[in-house]
């Protein structure tokens, strides 16, 4: 081990520094499949503020890079680690430090996995939406480091919705607090929201402030299978256009319905090539008006079956099709995943795309879609060992994301940068707005130690 | 004039540079009642980005301050000139370019007034929530530039919540595009929320692609007389605890209502010292249900008398105790404003120090609230040619930011930061924080022409 890296380590108290090399690897990338990383040099699981700007110090002395770490559940290698550097793991910062019910807000440490303040929020009538499929393992600094979204987004919003303030140690080791706790303020440069989404590019988030909501009605569930993209993608604007903003709106292919249908004999495929799933949680007469309007927008664009539900436990059954989609598929091989965003009317035509990319590259993309905000999860299947399919997969998602952008879309719907979408970040901004984020990296990450290498070069 | 204004203005089309001095002290300032001015060096209105542009690069080759101007209604100095400045105003930039009803969002020019934006979403079943005092005059621009708030924003955010892309002029005079025009999006740094509120030291925004909501549900008024602050500040707590989230709750203090009687001659005094006025527009049923719940929590805070509106015009009479406050107070004198926001269970906490603070400096203190969120505008009436009573005025006013601070609020919750509020925010911030803002400022604006001299040093 490198000499300045054990200095590190006697400059912090004992067992937060890590440098087994078992433990190393353990640390060594996010669950990207397609990502390159490295060993890390070390990696600290910080106690405090202090510790972790003991850190930041000393790498900035010494020009050695920081990789903030949440639970490692990233999608694009954002948490990859580099040769020589410094992982800072936030798993043993998880303390929900202060629920406030009157104010409706909560202090969480980064290392807070999203379901446990989801729950502890519960129990004082409170609701934090942002809902990704991570949830049950993901932190909110790995949240807050992407903006994550998830399933409820369409009609609640993402990450940075709800993070009213935080506290970061910047690039010479200072701790300083952004935001506010008030529910508004215009006071200077909104850099908590430059902070969130930067994946880690700019600065260590230590403790967050996020906004909550008062517990929400009960959500109804409305099930359309349709037998084409095509019907599909017209109820979905029947949908938009009927002026209902549901709780959920998600689609799932033919491809995962079979993948699922394969591991658990539910039929799925039976009734459809695709499933359209959503929610309304209106309160009241008026959440069962919306769900009416929106089964007979299925229906309007032709569903083959369409259903509402009358309970919550089929509505969960209901809902299994795309919560199971993701497994099925890992089943049977590792899973090249997509996040593409595109203007939500040209969904069916980038579905459409979504089958000639595939067509032409000889792989299946199977393809799940928050299809209310037109954020598109295609996925290809690699099976195990076979590098000549993973070489096609790679080369027909590169492909799919240059679709979405001539669709006016964007790379990364609510994955992140990280080093998968770097090319199509370029594409997406072109030189002149690449160049401004250099700007802001270089002003506030002087020494360039945090997280280099990844979103921009 | 100066011979490099001159050479600018030959640089622009005809019409577009205007140096007559009549017309040049038209553009010194803005609605702020104590912040300084200067006449500018010039005026520009542009009728294109590629204008823009041009004065931008001018200015940065010559080192000349550029001032970006919408309306002029702001209220902290913003938009005020300094010596040998140039004032870019977009009144003639005022084109919705187009509003999609499918994709629900509009791209404005920055000089389209928001009254005008919000009448043209509401011919496409569509809606533009921020509502500032200021709608009726205020541009789009102007509003991103202070990411101005309003009534409605308790419920549905500010500015910065609906504004997905822009288009700017940045420091050297080249052109970006920065966001999306999807639902979702992760791809970069958050430059567009950076540049909302941002005031103009940073670029000058010149499109902005808004996300529009659809029409929403019929509002219902509730109203509540208090015999005192307390009582009001109890009402407003029980608000909060009961989950309802009103889509306006405003409160109206004795000198406000006292200056609407003896101007309209209303009453309002009759029934109380304080008065909150809420608004619930939960769909059908349950928009009623809110209503019921807001009335009863104006009971049980102690209210001497309160109502729930039966029709349109009831609810708009109601209101107007509201609209009317401001030009009320104009009729004795300056008004003053601030614009102070804490946190929302300390909205009677703060009312009782404004109190205290008027009594101390020997004058009155009117204040209208944003209850729901915690935002105050204290006021203070300087009769014409009272310059003692002016000094006094300041000097409690700037002591009502000290007590905001103090109950860990912001010294701006929406009309920005401007010249007024820079001692302010010095002390919210601090040092570091206040370094990170120059190291960004350096960053996008190198040659330090945007605005100099606002919202810091």
């Amino acid at each position: 081990m490198n000499s300045l890296l054990l200095e590190l380590g006697r400059a912090l108290p004992a067992g937060r520094f890590l440098s087994d090399p078992d433990v190393l690897s353990s640390y060594a990338h996010d669950e990207a499949e397609r990502a390159p990383f490295a060993v890390p040099g070390a990696v600290v699981r910080p106690r405090s503020t202090t510790e972790v700007a003991t850190v930041v110090a000393f790498c900035a002395e010494h020009g050695i890079p920081v990789i903030g770490r949440g639970a490692g559940t990233g999608l694009s290698g954002g948490a990859n680690a580099v040769p020589g550097c410094v992982v800072v793991s936030f798993e043993a910062m998880n303390a929900i430090v202060r629920i406030d019910p009157e104010e409706r807000l909560a202090v969480v440490q980064p290392g807070v996995v999203n379901e446990e303040l989801r729950q502890a929020a519960a129990r004082h009538g409170l609701w934090y939406p942002p809902d990704p499929a991570s949830a049950p393992w993901s932190t909110i600094g790995g949240n807050v480091s992407t903006n994550a979204g998830g399933v409820c987004c369409v009609k609640y919003g993402v990450t940075r919705d709800y993070v009213l303030g935080l506290e970061a140690v910047m690039g010479r080791g200072d701790v300083v607090r952004l935001g506010r706790r008030t529910a508004k303020g215009v006071a200077g440069y909104d850099l908590t929201g430059l902070m969130v989404g930067s994946e880690g590019t700019l600065g260590l988030v230590t403790e967050v402030t996020l906004r909550l909501r008062g517990a929400r009605a009960a959500e109804r569930t409305v099930v359309g299978a349709f037998d084409g993209l095509a019907a599909a993608g017209r109820a979905v604007a029947e949908v938009t256009a009927s002026g209902v903003v549901p709780s959920a709106l998600e689609l799932v292919d033919r491809h995962c319905l079979r993948a699922v249908d394969d591991w658990k004999h539910m039929g799925l495929t039976e009734s459809g090539d695709v499933l359209l799933l959503a929610r309304c949680d209106a309160p009241g007469p008026a959440g069962d008006e919306e769900a009416e309007r929106v089964l007979s927008c299925f229906e309007k664009g032709g569903a083959t079956w369409s259903a509402r539900s009358t309970d919550e436990a089929e509505a969960d059954a209901l809902f299994a099709a795309r919560r199971l989609a993701y497994p099925a598929l890992e089943r049977l091989g590792a899973v090249l995943t997509e996040d593409v965003c595109v203007p939500r009317m040209l969904v069916p035509e980038m579905l459409g795309r979504i089958e000639d990319v595939a067509a032409a590259h000889d792989v299946t993309i199977a393809t799940l879609a928050h299809a209310g905000d037109g954020n598109l999860h295609p996925m290809t299947v690699v099976p195990p060992g076979d590098d000549d399919a993973r070489a096609r997969g790679h080369a027909a998602l590169e492909r799919v994301v240059d679709e979405a952008l001539s669709l006016g879309g964007t790379v990364t719907g609510e994955h992140g940068v990280g080093l998968l979408k770097k090319r199509g970040l370029e594409a997406e901004l072109g030189h002149e707005v690449l160049a401004l984020h250099r700007a802001v990296k270089r002003a506030l990450d002087p020494a360039g130690i945090f997280n280099p290498g990844k979103v921009f070069t």
